[in-house]
């Protein structure tokens, strides 16, 4: 098995790109990716995209993107495990560099959501429900996470004002990223009179559904030592997946993240460290419920104590777990199947010193974790700085 | 890189299936293909889906089917490349597999497209083109294909009954195939008297849009070997993955399938035969002109004698080429991101002497070629009895 090195991102601005096409945005993150590594051909494109179907009629992204960015020919495949589709094209991506399969793996995560609202979107967004058994009840993502925050209120004893603590650290840390959607501090106050969304879920608890693109470009570690180039010198030092039941019904327990735990578990196994070595953590805090599940399956925060974690300050840039540390889902806004490969670059930002204001104190281990359809999908890969 | 071999195939008779769900389809072909290779783990799990989406309201099919089979927790993703969604999933654990990263694979390729018929399923066939500058114009997948024969037609001066031998192999072979969509035989007569559909691609000419799943699991050749049983003696030779340009407009040459042909020569390369050396090709006849091009572009007819080749018996069972030899698309019927699986699975069948009256004389190395998007996406696998 081949050491893998991430060797080009480029990403852009998250927000709503009403004017731009998805193969306009993917031009752009590969453009910045590929004049950072630099590399006379890549070997497979792997896409991570969940709705273009559904919200663009695009399919077949793979070939599209392909051929747009001038790579006509290539090996080209979309990749789509809901809201984590972005980590799980890396993850593909990773297994045929590390397998040797592939010298040079192109990835862009690439959505538009912001296109269609009203019904049409909030059907969109329901196929990564359970959709035999939670969508035809009217069941969505969102709805499904505020009942999961009910039932962490209700669990450990936490109120709205409680949850605060991650949507304020989201927003200050993206209010000085160029590349987030949201560039406004948030104060408690504001956040607990937002009106509801799915209640309790609120507008600032909730992250916003979005436009964007993002890519790397993967090598062999080799490769990338030999090549000697700044750029070049952050590693995946672990990639795991798993899986938990769809149907938030079918859990075993509704509190715990048990595919985030496992994923998260096994990337600890594999680069041969804990929890405690991890510096910082790019959660999916797609509402802040996630956020404080993730902490507490990675074993960040005890269980039930990812909450306060938050609010005593452990998320915080100079706090024990970072989270977040360039916005994250809240601050930066969540464009779908593109957000896995946003918390990729944002840890490869860190790593090599280049988050300017949001830069962590001698960050040299992060862990970033996507979550699709609240936690049914898991990915964690764990980055270092060689 | 490891050796790769099939140990168990599974499949449901393609059809209608408008009283099973897409999990209870994906359940009876995984069932098939773990009866027979006897694990007792998959590492990964790869979905081959195309337009659960956008016809059944499911994305996120991994995380659904991992649980709803029996294996919660194990990684799962949805891989897709339009129609040929289900060989890009066998890619995907194939470069798992030879990379030395999962030891089992299960792939599934699972396609509900007959449940939903007039403008919404037209809607979601044309996800497949390009959808600013094809589908905006009300084209679809099999309108392309129709401007594609009707070239053909001009540049070779071949009629329509000249195309008849293609549908009629098809439905001979799919006659004796229990898991085929039709089992009547086809005359030229018939052929040429059908209904058009998207003129000169008549009922009898395109393949049906159609339910189905198909399943197959990948290990290390070495350890099916030490099996020694006889389920497990087919190898992957080669697997090879290649895009072209989506658009039909785009591509330098619209009766040439770019893709098809590149393709199909790395896999040649990588397993070390040539277009001579096949026995039987499992080609994607989604409409007869496909089976054509594709026939001259893996190099078993001459340029524009595609037509001819199978007219004068060259795909016919006992022919130079069989093609379609359990019924091809057109015979066995055509559920989307399932057929790759199929084609796959069907190989098999050859390989191991399991095709009953279908079977190919001294059977000994195939090759299974899917097409996503009339050839905007082509992945070529070649398999060996070892």
């Amino acid at each position: 098995m081949q050491d893998v090195s991430i060797i080009g991102i480029g990403q852009t601005r998250v927000g709503e790109h009403w004017d731009t096409s998805l193969r306009h945005l993917a031009l752009e993150a590969i453009k910045g990716a590929a004049l950072e590594a630099d590399v006379d051909r890549v070997d497979g494109l792997f896409v991570g995209n969940m709705l273009a179907g559904e919200l663009s009629g695009q399919g077949n992204l793979g070939a599209l993107i392909a051929d747009f960015v001038g790579l006509r020919g290539v090996e080209a495949v979309t990749v789509e495990a809901a809201s984590a589709s972005g980590a799980a094209a890396v993850r593909q991506a990773y297994l045929a560099v590390a397998g040797g399969l592939m010298d040079f793996a192109l990835v862009v995560g690439v959505e538009k959501l912001s296109d269609v609202v009203g019904s049409p979107a909030v059907t969109a967004q329901a196929t990564a429900t359970d959709s035999d058994y939670e969508a035809a009840h009217g069941v969505t993502p969102l709805v499904i996470a505020a009942m999961m925050m009910r039932r962490y209120m209700h669990e450990y004893d936490a109120s709205l004002a409680d949850f605060a603590a991650f949507s304020v650290n989201a927003h200050l840390n993206a209010s000085t990223n160029p590349y987030a959607m949201f560039h406004n501090k948030l104060s408690v106050q504001s956040f607990v009179k937002a009106p509801m969304v799915a209640d309790p879920i609120n507008l600032f608890d909730a992250a916003a559904p979005a436009d964007g693109a993002a890519a790397v470009i993967l090598a062999r570690s080799d490769w990338a030592r030999g090549r000697g180039n700044g750029a070049a010198r952050v590693r995946i030092a672990a990639s795991a997946a798993a899986t938990d039941a769809l149907a938030i019904a079918d859990r075993s327990d509704p509190l715990w993240l048990a595919a985030a735990e496992a994923s998260a578990k096994r990337a600890y196994r594999r680069a041969g460290v804990t929890a405690r070595d991890v510096h910082f953590a790019e959660l999916h805090d797609a509402a802040t419920v996630l956020a404080a599940l993730s902490l507490e399956a990675c074993g960040f925060a005890a269980r039930g104590g990812g909450v306060n974690f938050a609010k005593g300050g452990g998320i915080a840039r100079d706090g024990q777990t970072p989270t977040g540390t360039l916005g994250g889902l809240k601050g930066r806004g969540d464009p779908g199947g593109a957000t896995g490969v946003y918390q990729i670059i944002e840890a490869v930002q860190q790593l090599r010193g280049q988050a300017g204001p949001n830069q962590i104190a001698n960050a040299r281990l992060g862990l970033a974790q996507s979550l699709g359809a609240n936690g049914a999908t898991a990915i964690t890969h764990i980055l270092v700085r060689d």
